[in-house]
């Protein structure tokens, strides 16, 4: 249903509820990276009236997890800032073509891949933490992602033949599963 | 109350009104580039922590008012697209200065105006438009555009001394309201 070519390891889970704070910080920085990839789109591709709406939805319900992590980080005495981010979203926008409209189908679909992943590890982390406040907050969560995920697929499936987005997804679901094979020294959302 | 050095003149608001929808084009691209504008602030300074949830709010506001007039202009069958916009923005970055704290100062400063001045401009639209639905939208939008420009100019209160930045205010109003002067071929919402 999530379109992903590979589980998450239990090996994940362990690092990642043992560095919870880590990856509360990372959380934080994935809900903006994500509003910031929907108002990018926003901007790049005026032309196309169909994105403008759904974008901007997608774009306003990240903004608002933000929030929720921000508040959440708050009460934990987690101070906001920089952190060094995975190499994954890097890896995955190498994948994308760089002519229209198969560059915005790509960007469509890595999108619509980071989202199915966050919703596949939300639910590990709702399944496996023991602090009731972030099983609430995963669990809630976890369906906004899947939703983003499937509007993703919609829209690229307006640029493109149904088959053909779906042949690109299975490639790019491929590709995303040997990105999270590579080793990474951080414990991240998607590492 | 708005900081704003000069009032708009019954001419702008004649060739506004019978100019609607160009105006109404231009509405929606302002929405969201100011959402843009307040996405990007959240990026360029993730060490300031106490920028990230009001300006997280912020642009959210932006991004459903931009989804009220593309809404709007659907029913118009006023296509979105691309629209060159008025040399006022481009004009107004340019007096920001180089040098942080006062790069960020001045850049909440020039939105805080921005606000002001869609306000002041909403106000006139509202008191003037004969079409009731336009009224509706600009009377409950105005409130919100002050409520930004107050949010904006208490940030950059937390950067500066009130007098600085009080005295910068005065400085950049004073400019807005020159550049406003410069004739423009297009009727925009800052032309």
């Amino acid at each position: 249903m999530l379109n992903l070519a590979s589980e998450t390891s239990r090996e994940w889970v362990r690092r990642a509820s043992s560095r919870i704070g880590d990856v509360l910080l990372d959380h934080a920085h994935c809900e903006k990276k994500a509003a910031g990839a929907a108002v990018r789109m926003l901007f790049r591709y005026p032309e196309h009236g169909f994105l403008q709406y759904p974008m901007t939805e997608l774009a306003r319900e990240e903004l608002a997890h933000f929030q929720r992590v921000l508040t959440l980080l708050e009460t934990r005495a987690i101070a906001f800032g920089r952190q060094k981010p995975s190499a994954y979203g890097g890896r995955l926008r190498q994948l994308v073509r760089a002519e229209e409209p198969h560059q915005l189908v790509d960007l469509l679909l890595v999108s619509a891949l980071i989202e199915a992943r966050s919703c596949e590890r939300f639910r590990l982390l709702s399944e496996t933490l023991e602090d009731g406040e972030l099983v609430r907050m995963y669990s809630d969560l976890l369906g906004c992602e899947a939703r983003h995920h499937h509007t993703y697929v919609e829209l690229a499936q307006q640029l493109a033949p149904p088959g053909n987005v779906r042949q690109r997804l299975g490639e790019l679901a491929r590709r995303e599963a040997e990105i999270l094979e590579i080793p990474s020294a951080q414990v991240r959302l998607h590492s």
